[in-house]
């Protein structure tokens, strides 16, 4: 567990280096938005993410902060979490962030969360404060995330553990005859008795006949010889974890053997380059290389970052070139999507370390599930 | 159930009504926008949603649509719901969605979910088609959507069904030393096993000491004398429903048995003005008085619309002056916040019909359990 108290010098510290950021693009005002579709810069000052609606956050100097909600049924949650006092609700927010946003009557305001604020906010802020100037510091914020401090790996650790424990229960619990929703509800319901929640939908991918790389777990009654793909992440705290297994009934097939074998070895190959220094794209191409060699294709890039988020976190493993640093989290999954194994995939979460990196997920990699 | 087939003859009348409305507005083009928030206009059209990211709809001419998503790993599933052939998915979608847009060079583009799109997005398209005339299509489609079809009805009740069944088989299984947590589990486990998911988190607020209206569930551990409220909803198909109930265990006190009894008259007097001719807002002032007379306030609005969303749907019921027609559906949630009880409250979905209204939610609203 983390102390409540714990997080309020976290938050304190993060709202410092916020306002650190603003001085250091020369702006006199902080503004942090966030949406259900992206709340991280908001999350990450707060704690706290209502369940619908617009975020925004007004830093007008340093430890001074004030917020404001569309929804506004949660505002005692709110205060609790974040330990800022000044949280406004307002079902018909615009016109109260403008009229606030007058009265400070900045000069050069510093946004976080800039690209995702929706373009009528953005025209009314423009349109009554026409001259102020307006400066992207998502740059810095996600620099800022880059790598993890210790305290968003206490609180990934535990996101992480959950979800093993989740997939280690169904695991425990497969049998031919159950469907693919019923193990995703099985997830879902030890997920919330945990306090967590489904980082995305829990997604459970059976058969051999209808391959997919990502779709809602349906009615499908798994059977003897069939791969079964779960690839979920508990939310807790906000920090999202996102882990995959396959398990087979019975004895694997030759082609679910192949793509299996296929699988381990590609995420070996990665494992082995996952140290600071290595560029992420890297992990990528000597994936690409054993699919490929294997005579299978990589139809996705082979990871992604997790945090506060995950298939939007930093760092995309096929694209990005910047070299890993200790501190950072990134997901790796290697999977393949062919008849006859409709979906296998391994996901595994990984911390780069200051020599080398920790594999946070646990859950049983065993393939073979004897029916 | 709703076979894909009645789906896609749905589907294409909506695609219609939709270039209606882009013609109506004299536009050569339709433009849709969704996103995890709001996803309403690119659902409607579509009866999917990815998982994550954000949606774009191409209207060209009568019958044609193409879509882009930025989340590109459900483009099968997208294919199967909605009977459009033309998916795009594209993790850095933007550039994509211009060159389109060029491509097709319209004069005048009628734009639906308008008010969500990503100032980015906005700014990138006027940069790039400097002429193009926008025009905000919104009012034109929640007109579309204020009377819900014979189709959006059996899809709704199913919604609400599902929701009901939840909460009754919640309520047979509560117990002193059960906790909040453990009652949201259950309800989300029961959506998730009939092929449904939560419309919203599942709210579980119990004990006596700490009023709130509303707040994530946590560790409380019920006892005798605890109000319990549960207000959940089960989003089917994509179309949400949004029930409460209060149950007590044992013996209500003075206090407790007070505010139920106005939760009910409030009720009682917002169902007998439900019927076509009424304006909206009269029901919240209807109950309002009701609670005044009682000598408690009414801290939220009573109500407000449900379909392919909840708490953002219209009708807000305090502010909409709109009289009531056949079709409309909207939720209706009397609600007291105070010591002694912490949350008590019940909500019904409501029909409005020819004569008067349907109460379509039919769990159980026996306050007491005997436990």
């Amino acid at each position: 567990m983390v102390a409540q108290e714990e997080w309020q010098v976290e938050l304190k510290e993060r709202r410092n280096a916020f306002w650190k950021i603003v001085k250091g693009l020369d702006c006199d005002l902080g503004l942090v938005y966030g949406s259900l579709e992206r709340n991280e810069p908001f999350r990450y000052l707060t704690n706290f993410a209502p369940a619908l609606g617009d975020m925004w956050g007004i830093l007008r100097r340093e430890g001074q902060m004030a917020c404001l909600l569309n929804f506004h049924w949660q505002l005692e949650e709110a205060r609790d979490l974040s330990g800022i006092e000044e949280w406004e609700g307002v079902f018909d927010l615009l016109p109260e962030l403008v009229e606030r946003l007058v009265s400070l009557n900045p000069k050069r305001v510093a946004v976080f969360g800039l690209e995702r604020i929706p373009w009528k906010a953005m025209d009314s802020i423009q349109r009554n404060l026409p001259k102020l100037e307006v400066v992207n510091a998502d740059a810095e914020f996600t620099a800022l995330r880059q790598r993890k401090t210790l305290f968003e790996i206490r609180i990934l650790r535990e996101a992480v553990r959950i979800t093993d424990e989740a997939i280690d229960l169904v695991r425990s619990e497969l049998h031919p005859g159950m469907t693919e929703r019923e193990v995703a509800a099985r997830v879902s319901y030890y997920f919330s008795s945990r306090g967590a929640q489904n980082a995305f939908f829990p997604m459970v991918i059976a058969g051999t006949d209808r391959p997919a790389i990502c779709r809602l777990p349906g009615d499908y009654v798994f059977k003897e010889g069939d791969p079964i793909m779960i690839d979920v992440g508990a939310s807790w705290q906000g920090y999202q974890a996102d882990v995959a297994r396959t398990y087979v009934f019975g004895n694997p097939s030759p082609i679910q053997q192949k793509i299996w074998d296929t699988i381990l070895r590609s995420y070996e190959a990665v494992l082995h380059l996952a140290r600071p220094g290595t560029p992420c794209s890297h992990l990528h191409r000597a994936a690409e290389k054993i699919y490929e060699a294997a005579g299978f294709k990589l139809l996705h890039r082979i990871g992604h970052g997790y945090g506060l988020a995950t298939s939007f976190e930093w760092p995309s493993l096929d694209s990005e070139e910047a070299p890993l640093e200790p501190g950072m989290t990134f997901a790796v999954e290697p999977g393949i999507y062919v008849q006859g194994a409709n979906a296998m995939k391994l996901e595994e979460d990984l911390l780069i370390t200051e020599s080398g990196c920790e594999v946070l997920s646990k859950a049983s990699r065993e393939l073979v599930i004897f029916s």
